[in-house]
């Protein structure tokens, strides 16, 4: 079920999306489960040693988007057309946040994703996301 | 209602989120509708000639909390703890992006804002997103 | 932009959806806004001299279709594929439901639908709700 | 964690909410999960050989009451604030709907709830919900 490994997968987020380059990293790529993690850096930092709202959305955001990509392949399109987050307790900004992301659904138009967000080293999520991609039509055709 | 205008909210926000300094502006914040702007750089785009999905989410966010604090003063607290976000149309990467912000409900322990986002000198929304704050009991209090 | 006007509206809706006959009434339906109404009975409510979320949700679901339906024609079909709603305050239980009800998006596949509910003759909203419809492809063909 | 084991929940459930007396039922009720079934029944059916929206986002609300009710005990008091839901794929009108609900938060003045909801006897979930439930300041001490 999975048509793109994460080695390639990796090499074609950074291709397609410079600007997010160093960012992320793919800890593991499988049937059942996607780990991502965000690199922290000092600008996804926030006051009380914290993590920003934006670089949880985006990293929940990123692994909807592999986990997508990886099931439809590469030549195909896959766009964010929503998001529902929970943003539940205050992620360490002394370390990197790990998303452990599931694909609920990968349909012909639309594919959703279950997301939790940990602080690496610790139990409880500091947050979950929900996001659905959408597949335009004829797009696997496309590249 | 508003106890924090424009040019002291903008910048007590300078202050207590370096990290996002420059990006942000208000054009217009009263008891009717808070409109921010997010000055476009190229951090923010995306390949296609787009706007990030987490740069259009920091920008509703970051306007639900403006529209949050101006109300219940720079003492107080506020955290986001939920987010539903639908992404409509492909932002315009050659222009800013605007949020329109409404508060739907303030209350003692949870305010609730809606936001439309724009691309500047468009009409059809390009997302839409409502935002819910947790104020924490006793937070007022706390500055 | 409105295929189906209001009364043509409602005789559908009772034909197609038999167990909801009796419980929705169409107070407007326009190219800028769509009101309905659910006519609160004994089972829509709950202790405490409220409504039940299942019936707010009902309301704020059957109001995205008709306004989805209205514009692409009878002859589709259209799904719910997502909500996201707020619950602001308790509505009263001696007095019907409205919803007004915007569309911010119809796209080929995808309709998205804000609703603003309200207790009859009061003007803070009880509840807000985004609803996403899907289109499915050819559908416009299939009646 | 568990201060209010299933057949207690189920007897103050019909208690408090005698509208929906013989609808819903508890599988199990425990630390790690909780699994509900809505006896599914005519006025929950749509055309189609399905089941309503409504009565899905019905059985995912009771659930995530229901299991934050047994946590904080029958005295306290929880109303929902916020709902997002997934609807992926149609459910058999010809049994009935299960939800596994898990917690994904506990605090002070919210619970965050995931649940996931099947058709009796399948694998892929039908839909998918997470929803916030405020617990009002002092509440505990109301009962």
């Amino acid at each position: 079920m999975i048509k793109v490994q994460a080695d390639e997968m990796m090499t074609y987020l950074e291709e397609v999306f410079p600007q997010v380059r160093g960012e992320f990293a793919i800890d593991r790529l499988d049937d059942d489960l996607l780990i991502m993690r965000l690199k922290v850096q000092e600008r996804h930092l926030r006051p009380g040693g914290t993590i920003s709202g934006p670089a949880m959305f985006g990293l929940a955001d990123v692994a909807a988007y592999v986990a997508t990509m990886a099931r439809i392949g590469k030549e195909a399109l896959a766009v964010t057309t929503n998001c529902s987050i929970d943003f539940m307790r205050k992620p360490r900004a002394g370390g990197d946040l790990l998303v452990h992301a599931r694909v609920l659904k990968l349909g012909r138009v639309l594919s959703v994703i279950d997301c939790l967000l940990y602080s690496e080293g610790t139990d409880a999520p500091v947050a979950r996301a929900s996001l659905t991609y959408s597949i335009p039509p004829g797009a696997a055709q496309a590249g």
